[in-house]
């Protein structure tokens, strides 16, 4: 995992977003719409692998790449939310890692996919 | 926006997993899938609203707590696939802006949500 | 709203997968997939629009058809699912009807949204 | 698979929602969301489970009354769907149908994934 510079990303994000004119249609129930299509694109590409073969897919440049490409726009849309709402990103995924700590004490968690299922709920 | 540290937040989480011996449930495949899920969980926040609403949902502190909670969920699965594929985040996020870019030439896309419907495709 | 003849609309789709040797990859895991994606599919025909104009999409021949299509994949993937799953679709539909009739009373439901956010939950 | 009466079902559903005065939020935008996210509901019973778990899930009482419930919510969306878009269901299914038959001719799609992956595009 590398740093990303989200301040530059996000500075590039909104001047294409500005060129464009598209903020009008960027209202929060929009955005949760674009995000929900793109992470189903993400979706779509592991449909009908099994999961062995999920686990190796970034092994094949084609297939990375699209899944590059999938990830990207999941994040921007993601990005969008962020900015539009107003969110502390860094503050709020260390609250939600820390109310997840106590919700799945470690002694009742480990290796369980039944408690974990419900896991960041 | 503020800036974010990755690598802090993402050590931070792979801890919590490690505790927890959830790593084996992480298939690419399941962790798409719990992508999408919590994606459609900030998809329900708005399915009633109106746009004008989704615009000032921010001002209401506990919907946007709400909000801001399943952001983290949406982030936290994004950057376990980021973690999981080997992806490098920020290089792939400028590629696809400026993929955009050429696919968008300013002077078609301005103001069109015909031409912006297919963004990021 | 015109009747249905599932049995036949069932069989077809059974021959269709039969003479392709696909039941193999119909586990529930991947139907489900399957049905999500192609529902972001139905979203992403409206991730754009007003809610005004989502109301007359059905009036330009195009899109109604491009809407035609999504609705009959979904269709065909959620009739996989009743089939896989031993499902009386009927009886399952009218006992949710009749539990929300319920939860939902009509004096404290009428025009609320607020209510009406949590309906079918 | 058993039949349905769809006019039936149908008018039992529109009577819940007139008593309700629920029309009102009805527009194809926010019913193409809520489908998106009962679709969402569905994959949520089966993100963690393995594909040969999903295989037997049915077997399990309790997870498969939850299984119906999420089919039921998202047949009634669907049915919406139909019945405010003017949608001729039988015709169009078929319609689909015969579309992919040829899309997917049988020599060139048996038994294979790589295919398959694309059906209902």
């Amino acid at each position: 995992m590398k740093n990303i510079d989200l301040i530059k990303v996000n500075a590039l994000i909104e001047e294409f977003i500005a060129q464009r004119d598209w903020d009008q249609f960027h209202s929060l129930k929009n955005l949760v719409m674009a995000l929900s299509v793109e992470s189903s694109e993400l979706l779509e590409i592991f449909q009908w692998l099994t999961e062995e073969e999920s686990r190796s897919l970034k092994d094949d440049p084609v297939k990375k790449q699209r899944l590059e490409e999938e990830v990207a726009d999941v994040f921007v849309y993601l990005m969008r939310i962020v900015s539009k709402a107003d969110i502390n990103l860094e503050e709020v995924v260390l609250r939600k890692i820390s109310a997840n700590a106590e919700k799945y004490p470690v002694e009742l968690s480990r290796g369980k996919a039944t408690k974990y299922k419900d896991l960041l709920k």
